[in-house]
């Protein structure tokens, strides 16, 4: 025996998201600004299906799919929000949460050598699953003065004879960014021309804060080359239910089953039973969580700007991406010190890639006394930050 | 762009246990023997565990890992029944299903064209899972005349320089085999003198009829070359809350929880704590289930020898394996005329290897009603084709 274990996986990083977080575990009075994750509750409705079908004895395997109710209500939705039509017995696959639906996408997508374009700042799930599936990654440095938007050049200057898709990652997680419908026009059309395709994932659809979220499969002659991803989590709450989906043309839908069916059999049952509620009667709690979400953060756009913290306007996701190239240290001195002096806990930029530099990740999925609390602390640190470059 | 997909995925046939349920789930009055799935309901005291941690608002993620208290339950509960020690914090990670298990398991171990064993007859999912890992899948043809055992001469002569791990499927889906100390001792020899890992899939190990089940990761020297894969399907009749786990050296739990963090996140979070009531009080449920599937088990092979069909005697799972080659047709025809003819669905022997050709799957995780309705079909089909044949 050569090798131990794959040289392939020991080469990917961890996720540099949880090492702050075991600190601040540990830590009296830290407050974390950090988990990527609603602080809310699941809404009680959907939380009753799901303990209905618990009580009922609903505890068996679905089919590989899913649930053909669930995958109903999810064509519905789409096509009421997004219109686009999804045929739910063929293109529609229920996954262990949008994770899933990026790591099996992928895998059915990518022959060896193939390359993935990943702009960043981004997840950090999309690198590490395209060198699990054998891609070669290929990074676009997204840039702060675009408000982190990708820009047609720099898609077209990515693009090789060897590209195979795209990830486009909006809302964005950590940014905020989000594209609109003339940024995914210009960029659809590099794809149609290039022939290749897009994994659009969408997990924040529900989460804008200017007009409603836009999906590139909806423009001309996109939905056949893009694999939508979307989910449970973010919406709804219900990050441990561990339930997404991905929508694609039948083609790729069946080889991503043949994956899952093998690789994870189905997706949980209990979950898929409450989604059908959370889609059927969701729509109000959204709305709610929205507009909480919203409050946060022009609460946090305002504080910042009372501190003259630069920070472009996000307008999606729950986060929000200050920019702190004043104090000339890196996104991982400048957190690490807010951790220990200040006890706060932010994601440096540079965990969603390397763009993320002179970046800071600050979720507003917090209560709106722990921001404040937060935020007085902020500006105590950047005052001393600034006494100290005199 | 030059193909659309990839190849080793298009390559890879889907399971062909579906197949017949899909027909049988449109047929009046047919029985099906066919699911790999216990009839039981999930026992209550599990259920009622879930129920409480959703009425608690428990819809978080947990940790990448699991959650510690579950992690430290099944450090105990494979302490107390297999005798081997786990340290919950870095050997041992929960998964969804015993399915991510084994997707992850390969992909933690295998460098591209590494070689890995899979005895046959065995479940559907390991040469899949191991071709998308990039590994040689290397069949060893298991005989009906050793019982389905894997023998020693067969593990050694399928071992190359380029073998990585064995797969050890025992208790067995489809045969019903077992391995004894006896033979595992033998097999244990062998990987260690080739210095290979074993994946010891026991997700049956608590469904044993004849002695308590034994692990080959309890012999000397082979804890720290086995990935010992178990779950709650099957045991606590959990399939539907996807929730399984992988025991090993922490070198591979952490490479393993690597892949598990960007392609999963975590396993469904009420079916972590519902899990853990499993563990805590599971044992008289086990018993019962335990004992009814053995009841079944005995009228089965009592059936089949007062209507003369050879069947050895499976000590494990839910499954009994009967050789039908006296009829002089193949194990897809036999099952499809069957399912035709007496509307009794059971899976050709093929669907879970060429060294299935000449055997059925017949599951007994059926009442004991249906399987007596089942089994006076097979008897008029059986003294039918006995005169076809004359």
């Amino acid at each position: 025996m050569t090798k131990p274990l794959s040289d392939k996986v020991i080469n990917i990083k961890p996720s540099g998201i949880r090492k702050f977080f075991d600190i601040v575990s540990e830590m009296k009075d830290a407050i974390s600004l950090g988990v990527g994750e609603p602080d809310f509750d699941t809404p009680w409705h959907i939380r009753d299906e799901g303990i209905y079908a618990l009580e009922k004895g609903r505890t068996f395997y679905t089919s590989n799919a899913g649930l053909k109710d669930l995958r109903e209500e999810i064509s519905k939705n789409i096509k009421r929000k997004r219109n686009i039509e999804y045929d739910p017995n063929k293109e529609i696959l229920v996954t262990v949460g949008g994770s899933e639906a990026i790591d099996i996408g992928l895998r059915a997508l990518i022959n060896e050598g193939e390359e993935v374009i990943i702009p960043q700042p981004s997840y950090v799930s999309y690198e590490p699953c395209a060198l699990l599936a054998g891609a070669k990654p290929v990074i676009i440095n997204l840039k702060g003065e675009n408000d982190f938007r990708l820009k047609p050049e720099e898609l077209q200057n990515a693009i090789t004879e060897n590209t195979k898709v795209l990830i486009l990652p909006y809302p964005n997680n950590p940014t905020g960014a989000i594209m609109e419908k003339e940024d995914l026009e210009k960029i659809a059309k590099i794809i149609i021309e290039n022939d290749i395709y897009v994994m659009s994932d969408e997990i924040y659809s529900e989460l804008t804060y200017k007009e409603k979220h836009i999906s590139i499969a909806s423009l001309d002659n996109m939905r056949e080359r893009t694999i939508l991803i979307d989910g449970f989590s973010k919406a709804y709450a219900m990050t441990g239910w561990r339930l997404g989906y991905a929508c694609a043309p039948k083609e790729i839908i069946q080889q991503m089953t043949k994956i899952h069916q093998f690789a994870i059999m189905c997706a949980p049952t209990t979950s898929q039973y409450a989604a059908i509620s959370a889609l059927k009667k969701g729509d109000k709690d959204i709305e709610i969580m929205r507009s909480a979400y919203n409050q946060r953060r022009r609460f946090l756009l305002n504080a910042f700007k009372e501190m003259n913290l630069e920070c472009f306007e996000p307008h999606g996701a729950f986060y929000v991406f200050p920019c702190i190239k004043e104090f000339n240290m890196t996104s991982e001195e400048f957190a690490t010190r807010f951790l220990e002096e200040e006890r706060v806990a932010a994601v440096p930029g540079t965990a969603f890639g390397e763009s993320g530099e002179g970046y800071l990740r600050i979720s507003y999925a917090y209560s709106i006394e722990n921001l404040k609390e937060a935020i007085s602390r902020l500006k105590r640190f950047v005052e001393k930050l600034r006494k100290e470059q005199k």
